[in-house]
C-alpha cells in the first residue's frame, strides 16, 4: 500500500463530532489501492486485565476522486471519547495505522492510537436547525422593484430602460420587495439574502457610510420592519449583508480621520500605514484590495469591535433578522468572528451566520465562527463542466466529491450554494444561452448537499455578464419572463420539500460519472432517489441501473425498471 | 513524482504566521522524490494589465522522516495577505500543486491558489516572551522538603524512612520548598511547577476538595505569598496544575449531589447519566476514566464555568502566579478554555497556559487556547530509543522532526518538554541506572527546541518506577546525592543561558543519524553549534564533519578540526 497517501488527523473533516452522540470518521488512501478499511476503536479507560477493550467496524468507501478513496463511519462511544486506529488491507498486506504512524501488528499501548478526547456538546459544529432546508434568492435591492417612487434617489432612471453601469440608479426599494413577494412565495422559496441596505453612496451599497441607518432610497426603518413581518408571515427568513471588513469613504470616523489625521480620536479605528494619511497613488492607510475608498477596519481595536458587535446586534433585535452574511469575512481575525457568533447568538439562537469565503474555509467551521460559507468551490465545479466545458464529467465528479470530503456532513448540509451572485455573471450568460444546461446545474445544484440560492432574476431567464451587467433591472412584464425556468425551478423546490431525500436529509454519492453522463443517489432510511444527468450533446444509455419493480420516476424522462 | 504523498493546508502546521509580520509555508513530499520546490506568492490583489504579479521563492529541505520529505520557507507579505502555490520538480517533471489540485502550468487566475486570507496580529500564536528561556522544576510538593513539622498531617511519617505508597504521607510543605531554593538557583532553573497546592483529601492533591484554599498540610496563604516573592525574587517563575476537568470525591457541590440527588441545586454541575447517583459498579455519572471519586465536572455550565474562571483568576491576582498547568486538558471544551485565556490573560498578558495532552495537539494551539502541551512524544521519542532501546537512532530522528513539522515554528519553541513526571517511571530507573544513557537524553532534552523540565530529584539522581515509586522523598542529604548529575545538569543550563544557539533561538536541524550517532546543528546568524550524540556501546567515527578552523568544543569530548 502506498503509505504516503494515507493521511488522517484528528478535529476536522477527517474525525468530527456530527451531533452530541455521534463522531465521524474517515481516512483517505490512494485511489484503489486499499481494499479495505476497518476502524479499530475503543474508551481509553477501558481496560479488563491489562489489556485494551477495542472494537473493529468497517468502514465504507464514501467516495473516490482522481487520486483518492475516501473511507467514512461513524461511531457513537457510550461514554463520548475513543481512541482508534485503522486496519487497511490490499491483497498482499495489511497494516494498521496510528498516530504514531505504521504498524504491522495493533499496538497494546492506547497513547499510540488517535486520540478523540471527548465530545463536549458546546463543540459540536451545529447550525440552525431551518437552515437546512431553506432555499435562498438573492435580492440586489437597487434593481428588484421599485415601489416608492417617492424615495427614489437623485437623477433616477426609468426601470430597465438603461443597461445597468456602475454609477446609475433605478430606484429599486422594500416598498417593490413587499409588493413581489407573491413572486417569490409561488417560486417556493424560503429564505431571502439581501446584499447591503445601510446608508451608502454606491448603488450596491458596500460602502457603508451608517451601519445604524437603512439607505433612504430603500426606505425607513418602519418599512423594514413591515418588510420582515410580511417575510416571516410567508415563512421567509430574511438575511443581511454586513460589511464589516472596511467600511466606505464616507463612514464618519473616517471622514475624521481624512479630516485630522493623527489627532483623529478614530486614528486607531483603521490600520493607518503611515501620516499624513494619503490616498493615492497608494493609500496609506490598509484597504480592501488596493481600494483607497474602502478602508480597513481595525476589527482589533476593542473599540471597533465594540460598535460592530453592537452593529450586529441591533439588526436582530430590533428587526428580528435571520441571518447574517459576512462580506469578505476571511480577511476579519478569528478572535473577531468568535466574539460576533456569541453575541448575536446569545440574542437570537436560531441565526445564521454565513461567511463570505471562496477559498479552503474548515478554520472558520468548527463550531465556534460561522455556520456556513458561501460554496464557491461548487460552484466553479459546476460552471466548468456545463457552462465553460472546460472539464469533463469525471473531474465535476471528481472535484465534488473532493469537496464533499474535505469538510464534515454536517457543514456539507448547510453550505450555501450558489451558481451566481452579483460579483459574477449570470449563469445563462456563462452558459451561452444554453437553457438545457442552465437546467441541469440547477437539478445538481438544487439535490446537492447544501442550501441553494437563486440569483434574482435568474429564474425568469435574466442575462448579464459580470458586474454591471449582472445588475439588471428585475423584468417585471410576464411576457418577458421565461416561465419555463421560472416552472423547473418551481417543481425542483417542490420536489425538496416532498422528497426529504432530494432535499437535506438524503445522503448523497456519486455512482459514476463517464461519456457525459453523471448518476448519482441520495438515500434515507425510507427512499433511494436515483440522479441522471446527461450534458452530452446525444442521447446516451446507461446501463446496470438495477432498478426494483417499485422504481418510479420522479421528473424529467421516463425511465423503465428492465 | 508521487502526487498522493503532497500535502499542504492552510491555517496549521503547514502554514501561519510566525509573527506580526512573518508567514511560514511547509510542505510535505513524498521521500527522496522531488528535487526542489519553489513557492509561488503574491499579493491576492496585485494584477498588472490582467497579470497576476507573483514572486518565486526555493523553498528550504528541513527535514525528512521515514516516508516524507518537508519543504520550509518564510515570507513577510506586504500587505499581509497572500495567494499561493508550489512548483516542485524532479528528474523528469515539473507540477504545480494549488488549492485546486495539481497542474502542468502555472494557473492564472488567483482563485486557483491556496490563500492567506489576511495576518491580524491578534490571531498570531504568542506565548509570553520569557516562557523560551525558561527550565522548568517540577516539585510534587508532599514529597520535596518538610519545612514546618507542625503543620504535619495526621500520621506523618519520618522523611524518607518508608517507601511512597499511594496513601502514606511524608508532610512536605511551602517552608520547606522556601528552605530550599538555593539548591535550585545553584541548579540554575528559573520556574517551577508544583503539582496540584489545594485542598484535597490524597498526597497528590488531584482530588481538589476547595478549589480556592490551600492545602493545611502545605502551608496557609501567607506562607504561599512568601514562597511566592521568594521565588521571584530569584527570577524563578511559579505555575501552578489546575484540575478543571474533574472534581474530587469531598468537592462541596459534588457531596451535596450524593446527598440530595435530583433535588441538589447542583445537579447541573456535573454530567449525570442517572438517577438515584450510584457509585458502582459504574458511577450513575461522567467521571475520569471510570473513577466514580473523579466527578466530571459539567464545563459547559454558565455556573460552573463562571466559579472555575473565577478560580483561574483568584490565584493569578491574589498571588501573582505566572502560569498555569491544566490536568486532562483535551476533555474540557474548547469554549471553556477561549474563555480561561482571555480572563487570566486580562489579568496577566504574560501568564503561561500549559494544557495536559499527550497527544497531537494542535486544535489548542492555534493562538486562542493553550501556549504550550507537555511534550510527551518528545518524551517517548527519546526513551525508545535511550530507555527502552526499542528504537534505532534513525527512528528516533524520524519521529522527532516528523513532531517538529506537525506543529508551527513558535508553537515548539514553547513546548514543555519533560522525561519524567509524577505520572512516569524515573528516567534513571527506565535507563537502567544507565546514567550515561540518562545524560545523553538530557543533552538532546536541554537543546531541542522548547523548555526543559527537570523531575524534582532526578538531578541528583533519584530512582523510582511508577506512580508511587516516583514519588519518593527528596534526598538532602548531599553525601546520598548524586552530584554528577547535578554539574552535568547544572553545566547544560548554564549553556542554554550562555549562548544562545543552545537555547531557543537556535534553528534545530538533523545532519544525520546512524550507528547509533545522531549528528544535529542549531544555528543562529553569529553561532553554529554541531551536536554529537553516541548512544551505541562503541567509540565511533563521524566522518566529513567539515569544521572550520574557528571550531571549538564547548562540551564533552574534544574534536580537533581536520
Ligand atoms: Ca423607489
Ligand atoms: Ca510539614
Amino acid at each position: 500500500m502506498q503509505k504516503e497517501a494515507i493521511y488522517h488527523r484528528p478535529k476536522n473533516n477527517f474525525a468530527y463530532a456530527y451531533d452530541e452522540r455521534t463522531l465521524h470518521l474517515r481516512l483517505k488512501t490512494k485511489k484503489d489501492d486499499t481494499l479495505s478499511v476497518t476502524l479499530i476503536y475503543g474508551d481509553p479507560y477501558d481496560w479488563k486485565d491489562n489489556v485494551w477493550q477495542y472494537h473493529k467496524q468497517k468502514m465504507l468507501l464514501t467516495g473516490s476522486d482522481d487520486l483518492f478513496d475516501y473511507w467514512t463511519t461513524s461511531v457513537e462511544p457510550p461514554y463520548r471519547r475513543m481512541r482508534y486506529g485503522f486496519y487497511l488491507e490490499d491483497e498482499s498486506e495489511s497494516l494498521v495505522y496510528t498516530e504514531k504512524g505504521f504498524f504491522t501488528e495493533q499496538p497494546l499501548d492506547t497513547n499510540d492510537y488517535f486520540s478523540f478526547p471527548f465530545l463536549n456538546e458546546i463543540d459540536v459544529f451545529k447550525a440552525p436547525d431551518w437552515v437546512k432546508d431553506t432555499v435562498w434568492y438573492q435580492i440586489f435591492p437597487e434593481r428588484f422593484a421599485n415601489g416608492d417612487s417617492s424615495i427614489d434617489p437623485k437623477g433616477v432612471l426609468p426601470w430597465g430602460e438603461y443597461p445597468p453601469a456602475r454609477d446609475n440608479f433605478f430606484g429599486g426599494d422594500f416598498q417593490g420587495v413587499i409588493d413581489h413577494l407573491d413572486h417569490l412565495t409561488e417560486l417556493g422559496i424560503n429564505g431571502i439574502y439581501f446584499t447591503p441596505i445601510f446608508k451608502a453612496k454606491s448603488n450596491h451599497k458596500y460602502d457603508t457610510i451608517d451601519y445604524l441607518e437603512i439607505d433612504p432610497q430603500f426606505g425607513d426603518k418602519e418599512t423594514f420592519k413591515q418588510l420582515i413581518k410580511a417575510c416571516h408571515e410567508r415563512g421567509i427568513k430574511v438575511m443581511l449583508d454586513a460589511v464589516f471588513n472596511h467600511s466606505g469613504y464616507y463612514f464618519e470616523p473616517f471622514q475624521d480621520l481624512l479630516k485630522n489625521g493623527e489627532d483623529s480620536k478614530y486614528k486607531d479605528w483603521f490600520h493607518v500605514r503611515s501620516f499624513p494619511i494619503e490616498t493615492k497613488p497608494l493609500p496609506s492607510y490598509d484597504t480592501f484590495a488596493f481600494e483607497a475608498s474602502m478602508p480597513k477596519l481595525n476589527t482589533e481595536n476593542p473599540e471597533v469591535k465594540e460598535y460592530l458587535l453592537q452593529v450586529g446586534k441591533y439588526w436582530v433585535e430590533e428587526f428580528d433578522i435571520d441571518g447574517w452574511r459576512l462580506d469578505v469575512a476571511n480577511e476579519i481575525d478569528h478572535q473577531f468572528w468568535r466574539d460576533f457568533r456569541r453575541t448575536v447568538k446569545q440574542i437570537k439562537p436560531e441565526l445564521y451566520i454565513l461567511g463570505e469565503i471562496w477559498h479552503d474555509s474548515m478554520p472558520w467551521l468548527q463550531g465556534d465562527q460561522f455556520d456556513a460559507v458561501m460554496n464557491y468551490p461548487m460552484t466553479s465545479a459546476l460552471l466548468d463542466h456545463f457552462a465553460h466545458e472546460t472539464i469533463s464529467v469525471e473531474t465535476m465528479a471528481d472535484r465534488l466529491t473532493s469537496l464533499l470530503h474535505s469538510y464534515p456532513d454536517n457543514v456539507n448540509e448547510v453550505a450555501f450554494n450558489l451558481l451566481g451572485s452579483h460579483d459574477t455573471p449570470r449563469m445563462l450568460t456563462l452558459a451561452n444561452d444554453r437553457k438545457d444546461l442552465v437546467k441541469l446545474m440547477y437539478m445538481l445544484q438544487f439535490s446537492f448537499p447544501g442550501t441553494p440560492c437563486i440569483y434574482y432574476g435568474d429564474e425568469i431567464g435574466m442575462k448579464g455578464g459580470a458586474d454591471p451587467g449582472c445588475r439588471e433591472c428585475m423584468i417585471w412584464d410576464k411576457t418577458e419572463q421565461d416561465t419555463e425556468l421560472f416552472d423547473f425551478l418551481e417543481e425542483l423546490i417542490s420536489l425538496r420539500k416532498s422528497h426529504s431525500a432530494f432535499g437535506n436529509s438524503g445522503s448523497f454519492h456519486f455512482v459514476s460519472a463517464k461519456d457525459g453522463v453523471i448518476q448519482y443517489k441520495k438515500e434515507t432510511t425510507t427512499e433511494t432517489l436515483l440522479f441522471l444527468i446527461n450534458s452530452s450533446e446525444v442521447i446516451q444509455s446507461v446501463e446496470d441501473l438495477s432498478l426494483s419493480n417499485e422504481t418510479t420516476s420522479l421528473f424529467g424522462n421516463k425511465i423503465k425498471p428492465n
